[in-house]
């Protein structure tokens, strides 16, 4: 799922996206409460409207976002308490109004409130922590009322597996439309991360979507569906492609740097999308240089469609029942290509 | 024209500007000469392959922008020395290199390197530029070689008559393939400006394009087609969409005003344009108050439909002989309308 933070996926329009392959957005809870306010979108018909995407949506809890605030929040078992780094203004975030703000704004998905433990962290605290969020998780669904959107669970217990256990249960008892790892891409090793998927995702339910929230690189997302993930959200094509930082078969490539001053070849000259069959690396490189904001459009237009291709192969590989070779397949042109 | 400044229309693709009605768009030489470099551009196939823009272009000949420079500029006969605001190397631009660097852009038209005079100025100092713009554009016109390129000729000789008069002399007796008057929109009043095109636009041949350049309002362009100019660039829609201000029929409106919050309706109700079809009010207020990409991208998509479209309909005026009373339901329509 391509991010849209705002109710925009950065520098993309929602045809883009369908163009690219996009078949379900994430936009996030935190951010929109904040502003424009959930109230004001569901007065304007709800998010899909407001933001002209009429496909699937899913919505997080904001229970991350509030989390990252650090010192600007506060935790108890009502909710989190934080104020608002544009205006200073304190707000509350409980698992019911997280329900109540992710109704309004409509998602066909949405994410129970959750609370996030950072990584490293004691057993104890984790385990505290999981705990609540099992309580909030068991609000959340007495909470939610909206027909038609269907509500997930999310697996806490950082990266001890007696936790995940004891969270995967709590979850399925209390009963989710699809099952979320959150507490992942938190700063541990990617072994670490593989390794709890190792674990937890053969816990979930097969019969309904595994989802491993805010992952991540190309190589995360080859692992996670190895290890039967279904979904996955993350920042990084669009925030990297802002960056100038562009992803291929072969590998990442750097539009700014210098050796890519005169080259006349596309970003990756076996990419089919709008970016590389138009553009040379040298003009993106201008653009870049030049500030533009057409560089941020092509760069996440390019990085965004190499995520969704990797992502429709990868389905295509598990219907071919030749997942692993695909798998072996995107090691090896990784490096055997050159920039 | 929309004015591609670095090689593109800002927050645009060529497939966008070819949807909002663009013919031609306009590059600046002086900024494609200070980066990427003209003989980069030529190296890779030239402007239109670098930009992925196959329509017309036209490039200015960078003596407005070296103008512009002020402080960091010497102006000599041989022609003008400056210094790059971006890394203080120094550079030279004459009339023959001034020439060289746009056909090594390879644009379809351009344009004699002239001398910009300031406004106000007194009439001796004008004089005296205005036969130096005469013998610079001599210059162009022998120093050029590019088959299949038109060469325009900018009239100056700032709000004098009889400097314009003699400038156009010269121009037409040098011979170019169109005129433009230049050294308009430098600050005089829209008054001034319309009287310097009502004296110097029937002086120039009515068979050839004439042009005014760096203008303007949407009512500088209804008047100035009125005394019989036909082309135009200005960076106004593109800015001030930037910056949020957008242009209708019935007016200017700033979507960062907050009576715009939960304001449903589009930019302009009877726009037909991609924008205005698919996006509230109170959407794009949130994406400029968000700082997004899209707001960018979506406002100037807007503004340029908004004055491609005005100039269709005059276009239109114009060969159905009703162009008076277009001119006249223009300023009727802007004084009844309302936000």
């Amino acid at each position: 799922m391509p991010v849209g933070t705002h109710g925009t996926v950065k520098a993309m329009t929602p045809e883009e996206l369908r163009e690219v392959g996009a078949q379900i957005i994430l936009a996030n809870t935190y951010h929109l409460f904040i502003r424009p306010g959930h109230l004001l979108v569901e007065r304007l018909g709800g998010l899909h409207k407001f933001m002209n995407w009429d496909g699937p949506l899913l919505t997080d809890s904001g229970g991350f976002q509030v989390y990252s605030l650090g010192e600007l929040r506060k935790i108890s078992e009502e909710g989190v308490k934080f104020r608002s780094p544009y205006d200073g203004a304190y707000h509350v975030i409980t698992p019911e109004s997280s329900i109540a703000i992710q109704e309004a704004l409509g998602a066909d998905i949405i994410m129970n409130f959750d609370d996030c433990p950072p990584y490293p962290a004691e057993h104890a605290y984790v385990a505290k922590s999981m705990e609540m969020t099992s309580r909030w998780a068991r609000r959340c669904k007495e909470a939610h009322r909206r027909q038609g959107q269907a509500l997930f669970g999310i697996v806490q217990g950082g990266m001890y597996p007696d936790l995940r256990e004891r969270s995967v249960e709590a979850m399925r008892e209390i009963g989710f439309d699809g099952y979320a790892l959150g507490g992942l891409s938190v700063g541990e090793e990617p072994e670490r991360m593989y390794e709890v998927m190792d674990h937890a995702a053969p816990l979930l339910p097969a019969d309904q979507p595994r989802y491993v929230m805010g992952i991540g690189r190309p190589e995360d997302l080859i692992e996670a569906v190895y290890r039967g993930v279904d979904m996955f959200d993350c920042v990084m094509p669009t925030r990297n492609a802002r960056n100038g930082m562009l992803f291929t078969g072969f590998g990442r490539l750097n539009i700014k740097n210098s050796r890519y001053t005169e080259d006349d070849t596309p970003i990756d000259p076996t990419c089919g999308c709008y970016v590389c069959r138009h553009y040379s690396r040298a003009y993106l490189r201008h653009l870049f240089q030049a500030g533009e904001i057409l560089a941020s459009r092509l760069n996440s237009w390019h990085n965004l469609h190499y995520y969704l291709d990797l992502m429709a192969r990868a389905r295509e590989a598990i219907a071919e029942d030749r997942y692993s070779d695909f798998r072996r397949d995107f090691y090896s042109e990784r490096s055997n290509g050159e920039q």
